[in-house]
């Protein structure tokens, strides 16, 4: 897409640091990272979320996401790491190119991905499951 | 392993909210949901991280995140959805065994999973980049 900021990084039209790149999927530094060391992973084709990318793309991007958390752990020895997916603004999607974020964490990192917990009253799991699963 | 919970739950010592199971893969609601319909992807099989799980059953799990979050945003129809993973108690991983988070997103749901950015001094993301890549 024209306006597209990613799809000009991958086209090259704005510089990268580029950590892995194949036919599919390009993966590189996060500029703005929530820890050193924080790499995106996107399909080299424009799609706005998960959901929109073709099985087989997604299972290549998915396989991409695992190799970089490998060398993330083995070569940054972080305490942990996260992978995150943000799809539409409502779920923090900034950028309206699926990507994955593959952060590594420490114990003394100052932030938390964390979320109020919900409660669910007596029988309704039940009655998600039901329209949930509708279909599948 | 014998004190893991999600082994219980995949043993059938312990009940679930079960969305969807194969031979290798269990999904269920979190009873503890950000939003209702959040729902958790786990291999059968007990690893502690994504970098623990051999590619193919990291594929397959992969793909049943897929399904999952297609069911979700078609049957719940929520504003959109993140795809999560922490791994290792320094991500926030607080159960041992690998498993993914599928939560719906609403505009008006109360919580953000932000990090404050860091920043790279001037040659430091080459410098990274060349430690990250060692041996990929």
């Amino acid at each position: 897409m024209d306006d597209c900021i990613f799809c000009k990084i991958i086209s090259g039209k704005i510089p990268c640091t580029k950590i892995y790149e194949d036919n599919e999927v390009l993966s590189f530094l996060d500029i703005s990272p929530a820890n050193k060391g924080h790499t995106l992973v996107i399909p080299k084709k424009h799609y706005e979320t998960l959901n929109d990318i073709p099985e087989k793309e997604a299972t290549k991007l998915m396989q991409t996401v695992q190799k970089i958390a490998k060398i993330i752990d083995k070569n940054l020895k972080p305490d942990g790491y996260n992978i995150l997916m943000s799809n539409k603004p409502a779920a923090e999607q900034v950028i309206n190119h699926a990507h994955i974020h593959v952060m590594p964490r420490y114990k003394t990192d100052n932030f938390k991905l964390s979320w109020t917990h919900k409660k669910y009253e007596e029988g309704e799991m039940e009655k998600v499951k039901e329209k949930l699963t509708k279909g599948l």
